[in-house]
Parts: structure tokens; C-alpha cells; sequence
């Protein structure tokens, strides 16, 4: 089978062989994969990642133990828990210190013909829901998990920086909530994009506002973006970082603290808000595809997502 | 009348007139002065500050509007609030943007023989509590902020980096408050007087722990302590920020954001839990006193309060 490979910051492609379904595993044939920003940095060496990218992704049940599985459209949680620490007991295996991630930490991603993942980390998902859609599952759970970490007062006035995929995505969820919020961004065709949602949108270019905001979200994927939030907060006020920045990012502390500012840092959702989401129609996740490409294509594929102005980039192994 | 004076990163004694007692003000006579970080972080240029320090003080009424203030002791909230804004509507006067800040922002600081600070700032000392003990009112206040600000849960572990002031007042507040407190510091002397107070402690110098704590406070004074914070902290959980460092401090946001931490910065508290501590006799505080000068030797006690090793040092008019 096919399967796109990461190695030294070089994207290919090669022919391998189809991986082995494990005691409760399916084996899942791949329908759409979504490339991620998490994946541009995984080339760019955070994690010291080599292999199989791919994280986000629609597929179809072609071996399992459970009957009920075969031949379904699936999308699937990506951390493999432990299901024996605390963490997993609590319900979040996503902070499980024994787990490996798909695509990211010691699982092969879903860039590629055939992947595995357990069982019991899938979503069977309803007909309603396109797989264009569906693959965004993943990072819409992660704009999703914000409503998980803190109860945010319905129709407040929340500000999310940055207009790329993560923010677009975020902007939607609390908008669907019932916040009033403000979409701060560079670009003018991704903020049309929240415009249409019904989302006030504002231009960064000149005016960031200093100690505006209760509630801020950053998505800007650059370190810039926190010392911009932590201008735009107001004393005693939340900023959510969303931005997996490799490397160090220095910040004003004595304003933080002075201020009393709570930073609150967020990861990985789960996925049945992302997909009671989509099934509620709440959320216009197509708009922000750029372009679907063939597996084969993945070199390319990466090279456009990374470009300035592009929003989520497909890969389609049946084309 | 003396008064201490910074100036470019000097400390001097002048003689100036006293001031003048505006409307809704009381009039005070210093009878102990504090030497806090922030003292010595103003005289390094923070808040590019020029004029008396000091906001760690107990002093006597000698002139007020209310008769029943006159002659009481009393300590006082440090910040001045316009009392119009919302921010002081929420009785969150320590936020106002329109305040002034005792010998900090815009307002001539303790360190003199005779203050002033509005009348509704002040709190009457009972008889019980010594001009000794009532001078750590303000940081043993700021040590109180956290509980306003979390809900920690009872009996929960906590660790308190830093065995400064302010962490020995943290890791006692807590304490008094059922909290497991586990203190991490570098001097046996500083760690001596929490574990008098029944405290664990745990020295630094070897062994930095690797998520293992919920609940963390930062006190260290130093950039170096958020990066441990960060470090020690489990998933999900919460860190305290303390230390108002000068400058840019960075840090590792990858992890905070793939463990889901959250930050919270935390300043000034008001007095009343500090009273009802020392009133309850929960907290020793006097252990902490390094040293007590003479206000005309505010110099040899700031290089003093400076070195190494060394706690609180106060200053005395009377002496």
C-alpha cells in the first residue's frame, strides 16, 4: 500500500506493506486525510518526528472484532490510552502518560492506504455527515474543547486572534454557543469565511485593543499571537493558547501577574460536540478547504498548506 | 520630616515637608515600615520608578475626618481606586484602571515619617496583633489572594516553589487552610521556619519533580521558577504565577498547551483574611524578621534586604 513518510523535514511517499490489525484494533481503509498545522511542525522536527503523518482523517472499517464495524464510515479519537491509570479512569486518556498519538507520538499516522486504531476510539458516523466534513472531526473537537475547560458565560463578548483553520474553527463553536465574539485576522478571504457564519470580524493590521476582552482565544500558530492576547485581556481575564509554538516564547509575566491574567493552555478535544456539531449543521467546515489532492500528491499537498493564505489542504487516496 | 527617596536606582533620606491631608484622607504617623521584592525591583528600574517606596506599613492616625480613627493603629489596602468604575463596583478596586498604588503608581510611598491614604483604605489593629506582626499584613495579603481567586480543594497536595517572604507566607497560608503544602527551597534556614510551622519542605538543589503536583505556587522571584512551575506541574493542572520579574520571560508553551495547564497570574490581596489569620495566631510571621533599621538608614537596609539569605527587613522611625 501506499503511505506518505516524514523524514529530516522531506515528505514522500513510499510502498509498504498494510499493517497488521492488533487484538482489539480495526483496520480502517482511508477515505480523507486533513493536513494539520501539528503536521507542518512535526516536519519542521518538533517531537523529533519521523514516519507516518496524519491525524485527521475519514475512513472506512474494512477488518474489526466488532461485526457492527465492517464497512462503516468511521473517524477516530487519536490518543491510544493506557485504560489502567487515573487518567484514563477520569475519562481524559488524552493526558494518559502511557499513550501513543496517531501520527504523532509512536503510532503510524493516517496518511496512508490502511491504518489501525482501536476499536473502541471510533465514531461511526451518520449518513448526514459528508467525509469532507467529517475530516474535520478532529480539529473542530480540539475548537470544541475550550467549552471543556471552562465555563465561559453564554453571550459574552469573547475574542479569538488569528483566521487560520484553528481559529476559523473556534470562532464557529463559541458563535454556535450563543458568545458574541470577534474574529481578529490578517486575511481578508478567511475572515469572509466567519463573516458568512454571521461573526464580527475585525482586521489586526492597524489596532489591537489593549484590556478589552474577559474572554480571548489565540489561534494564531506564532508566538506573537500570546503577547497580543495578553494586551488584549482585561485584568482578571482568561486567554485560551491554542498555538503549539516549537521552541521557547518569551512573555510579559509582570503584566500577567499584575493583571491577575489566567492563561489556560488546550489541546485535543473529543469528538461527539465536534460531531453533534456537524449534525446540527452549526458549523460550515467545507468552506475552509483549500485544496484536495491524491495521496500521491503529499509533497505537494504539504508545501501548499504551508503557504501564507491557504486554508485546510485534503488528501484523497482515490484520486 | 525624613523620608526615604529612589532615584535612579538610588536610595537616599530627605527631609521634605509632610503632606498635606486632602479630603476623605487620614493623615499617618509610620510606625513600621516593610521592605518588600517589589521595593527593590522599583529601585531596579521597574515601572521606571522615581520617588518614596514603601507599602508594607503599620502607622497611627494623627489626623482624620473620622474621630474614631484618630490616634488607632492601623495598617491600609494599598491601591487608591477612583471608586466610580466597574471594576471598584465589583469591589475589585486593586483592578481600577484610574487607581493609584502606594508607593508604587502615583502615590508617595510609606517610607516616611508621615503618610497619607484615604480613610476608607484603613484597617484598626486590634490590640492583639503587634505592630510586628500587622507590618506583614500586605504580603501576608497577597498570599491570601490565591484562595480568592481557585478553589483549591481542601486537604489537596500543593507545592510552593521558592522559599522567599512570600513563599514561607504561601506555603503558611495554605497550611492554615488544610492544604498538603509540600515547600520547594534552596536554604535551610528559610525552609527551618516553614517546617517549624509543621510544613514539609523539600530542598531544590538536586531534584526537580516531573508532573506531580495539581496545584503549584511560584514564589521564587526568579524567571527560572515558572520554567520549574511548568515542569512540576501535572495535566490539567493549575500553576500560580508570583514572581513579578522585570522583563521578558520564556517559556516552553508546547507544554503548556499539550498538558492543558493553566497559569494564573496573581498580585495584591485585600487585608481581611490576613487579620483573621494573624488574629487566629495561624501564621508566624516574626521568624521572618532578618533585621530592623532606623528610617535614616534606609540605604545599608535596602543592600540589606538585597543579599542573599536574608528575609524581611524593616524599618523603624522610632529607632
Amino acid at each position: 500500500m501506499l503511505s506518505v513518510y516524514l523524514d529530516k523535514g522531506q515528505v514522500g511517499v513510499r510502498k509498504i506493506r498494510p499493517p497488521r490489525r492488533a487484538q482489539g484494533f480495526a483496520l480502517i481503509r482511508l477515505l480523507m486525510g486533513g493536513i494539520c498545522n501539528t503536521d507542518l511542525e512535526l516536519q519542521r522536527g518538533y517531537y523529533g518526528f519521523s514516519g507516518t503523518p496524519g491525524h485527521e482523517f475519514v475512513g472506512e472499517v474494512v477488518e474489526a472484532e466488532t461485526p457492527g464495524l465492517l464497512g462503516r464510515r468511521v473517524v477516530g479519537e487519536i490518543n491510544l490510552a493506557c485504560g489502567n491509570c487515573e487518567w484514563c479512569a477520569r475519562g481524559l486518556g488524552r493526558h494518559c502518560p502511557n499513550r501513543s498519538v496517531l501520527g504523532i507520538v509512536k503510532h503510524p499516522g493516517a496518511f496512508r492506504e490502511f491504518l489501525t486504531l482501536p476499536e473502541e476510539n471510533l465514531h461511526v458516523l451518520p449518513e448526514s455527515i459528508s467525509t469532507e466534513e467529517a475530516v474535520f472531526v478532529e480539529p473542530l473537537a480540539a475548537a470544541c474543547e475550550i467549552l471543556d475547560q471552562a465555563n465561559i458565560p453564554e453571550r459574552v463578548e469573547v475574542a479569538v486572534i488569528g483566521d487560520g483553520k484553528l481559529g476559523l474553527l473556534v470562532a464557529q463553536v463559541l458563535h454556535a454557543h450563543g458568545m458574541q465574539v470577534c474574529l481578529f485576522g490578517r486575511y481578508a478571504n478567511k475572515l469572509r469565511i466567519a463573516e458568512r457564519a454571521g461573526i464580527q470580524t475585525e482586521r489586526m493590521k492597524k489596532r489591537i485593543p489593549t484590556a478589552e476582552y474577559d474572554w480571548i482565544v489565540e489561534a494564531t500558530g506564532a508566538a506573537e499571537g500570546l503577547r497580543q492576547a495578553i494586551q488584549m485581556v482585561r485584568p482578571r481575564g482568561s486567554v485560551f493558547m491554542k498555538s503549539t509554538v516549537h521552541g521557547a516564547v518569551s512573555i510579559d509575566t509582570a503584566s500577567v501577574i499584575v493583571n491577575e491574567i489566567t492563561l489556560i493552555g488546550s489541546a485535543c478535544g473529543t469528538s461527539e460536540p465536534a460531531l453533534n456539531l456537524l449534525l446540527a449543521r452549526k458549523i460550515n467546515v467545507t468552506a475552509m478547504i483549500s485544496e484536495t489532492l491524491p495521496l500521491t500528491e503529499a509533497k505537494r499537498a504539504f508545501v501548499l498548506a504551508a503557504k501564507r493564505g491557504v486554508l485546510k489542504v485534503l488528501l484523497d487516496p482515490a484520486r
